[in-house]
């Protein structure tokens, strides 16, 4: 099958908005194993928008559009796909009471019952965070059509909940994906690991880059979950087993999660100490709901003084080694272990730039220690080598500092 | 003049990269007064790229395209738009000794070569950061082509130094911008207030949205930098006026950015004591290179029992008033702010969600404190109401709280 996005909306043509949706759509139906072989974006002008929808129906099989379908008088997309489709927009009762409740019991302007409108004969696609249902349906000519709202917090559930199942169900088909999350190997030396075990058409592996990380995506078509899954079993653990303790997770989708998931498990609390990384780290752990469990207390210690004051550092260690330097990052992990009560405890020290380097303690020379109260572990990430941004060197360190913490808890060498 | 764009490359039609090429030029062509009609992406398949390209050459006063410039095979862009416009590609010495010279000295295979032969008659469009130049010529029939290379890396700096200057001087104009950034009035109701001030064609206003921020663009073009200049101005004052003390800057990028400027100015520091925000303001403080001059000192006080320890705030107020309060917030405030011994202190606590709230403390509710030593100031946000998310949450209380020291630093009040 070969399918077509068409996004309709003049603020994409204006620049104002990133066409996330065009991305996450082309994802979902290469998963699927259909064809993607044009995505275009329209303004919110009829000719210029039939045009368009019109020459995608003759050339595609399956035609998908996000956006036009609020309430406004811009909003044209299932009007002018109607038209081109020879179809009527018929009243749907179930997508008018939605939206009643949607609106709360609020006066509804007539505009906003323009949306309960749809082509007849489809398959309506709930939206159960806003008031513009999507939509499905087979032309007489056989294309598939489907209509999706434009915001990313309303397309994203739709097309996973409703939109996905609708092309499955085309095909009696089901389809299964597991993520393996790679943290200490970049994402062109994982393809190359893994070449052989990426041609296969079902399952699929494929990987992706995130920023820092990377993961591979293994997927299986089948006419049953269970199936699908067993389908995909055989080639995840081949994979894991080529990329060894560098998978932290087929589950968790991000170190933070895993880490304050296992963390809360085994009922352990972990303190953190950052200069360089200024509360990266904390705000990670924080980003996940529930990390109250597992986290009391984290320092930002920018200045010496404070470093001193506040987590014990000793003034002439500052002195002698310099504030960036494996005993400073060893005392401050101790430090805030000791001031936080914590069972594990962080100190990041480091260059994260763009000033402030030497030859000696470059720009990206950062040290992570990690203190269990018998023994402090310190991870130096060496720098110098094409600086990557102030940005980058954070994020790393932090990312670096959630693996130590995981292969503590693991059982593996802490560094790497 | 109307415009399209074109992405050329297999790997945005599965999904794994998001096309944010596209938004950037037509970010540009929107200043430029340029209409953008349509844009598309097309895979590296000579037969479909050929029939894109004829279709834009034809309908469109101006095509523009990303990608396909490189070494490889599957690089076809250059290839197909000189066959559709009749040109012949020729050898061009000056792009030659430039990718030698990117290569350093490496052997240049065969295949880098092939991005030295560019239309005959083009003006090349230099790459200093990689190897394949990019182009722009005239076709016979009057149309304008411009080809860029598909790494955001490589556009960016080409199309701000080449591209755009090769579109002003096809009409000897040249442009300016100015940002007015805005914290504490929303996108449509800065759009409504300043409705009459953005109808305009020359200069231009328009208005973008912001993670829980916004700015309104003002875009003058003139033969000259300092009449383009000129026109903006008033349009700006106007703008300013219109929008009162929400207006933060029309230099700065960000809150964080000014704050941690205007504090350097003044020689003043600040600490910060987080709780619900969990570093994210100390993380957004230490974004911008040389924060050290201005902080010094942060906590990430998340249990009651560090709050107490840390910052000093009495067992018994947490017993009475709940940890999420404003004599909470204001005792983590003073209590930072001796402990660091710095000007500001700023003490946030409050309820990301997604869990955690009450009828009483509904998610989303969160105290924000300031104290200079002679006064605390306390800014609540609410909660309750259509809940937007634990991230939303967080960097708005963070924005807030940036907003509030950049209040008093200014001698507004400090509470809006």
């Amino acid at each position: 099958m070969n399918a077509e996005i068409i996004s309709v909306g003049t603020e994409l043509l204006l620049g104002g908005t990133v066409n996330t949706d065009t991305t996450l759509i082309a994802r979902e139906l290469s998963r699927l194993g259909i064809n993607l072989l044009f995505t275009g974006t329209v303004g919110d002008n009829p000719e210029r928008l039939e045009f368009t929808i019109s020459q995608a129906l003759s050339r595609s099989d399956l035609v998908i559009t996000t956006g036009g379908l609020g309430p406004t008088g811009d909003d044209l997309t299932k009007e002018i796909i109607a038209k081109a489709a020879g179809k009527k927009l018929v009243f749907h009762e179930e997508s008018f009471r939605r939206i009643e409740e949607f609106m709360g019991g609020r006066e509804m302007p007539a505009s906003e019952r323009k949306q309960a409108y749809l082509p007849e004969g489809c398959t309506a696609l709930k939206n159960n965070v806003g008031t513009a249902p999507g939509c499905a349906f087979r032309t007489d000519a056989g294309k598939i059509v489907m209509m999706f709202p434009g915001p990313p917090s309303e397309l994203v559930p739709m097309l996973h909940d409703y939109g996905v199942p609708y092309l499955l169900g085309l095909e009696n088909a089901v389809i299964v994906s597991e993520n393996i999350h790679v943290f200490g190997i970049g994402e062109s030396k994982v393809a190359e690991m893994i070449s052989d075990l990426t041609e296969g058409a079902n399952p699929t592996a494929a990987t992706y880059a995130k920023r820092c990380e990377m993961f591979v995506r293994v997927t299986a078509k089948a006419s049953t979950q269970k199936q699908a899954e067993q389908m995909c079993r055989p080639l995840v653990e081949k994979i894991k087993e080529r990329l060894g303790d560098a998978v932290y997770s087929t589950q968790q989708e991000s170190l933070e999660e895993l880490v304050v998931a296992q963390l809360a498990a085994r009922g352990l609390k972990l303190a953190t100490a950052e200069s360089c990384t200024g509360g990266l780290l904390a705000k990670r752990i924080t980003d996940i709901p529930g990390s109250s469990d597992v986290f009391e207390m984290g320092a930002v210690t920018y200045a010496n003084r404070i470093k001193t004051k506040v987590l014990g550092v000793p003034e002439e260690m500052l002195a002698e080694y310099g504030a960036v330097s494996e005993p400073v990052a060893r005392a401050m992990a101790e430090g805030i272990r000791r001031e936080a009560g914590s069972d594990l405890g962080i100190g990041i020290t480091g260059i994260a730039g763009p000033g402030g380097g030497t030859p000696e303690k470059p720009v990206g020379l950062i040290y992570i220690a990690l203190c269990d109260g018998e023994k402090t572990y310190v991870r130096c990430l060496p720098g110098g080598t094409r600086p990557r941004g102030r940005d980058y060197q954070r994020i790393y360190a932090s990312s670096s500092a959630l693996d130590m913490v995981r292969r503590w808890l693991s059982g593996l060498p802490v560094v790497p």
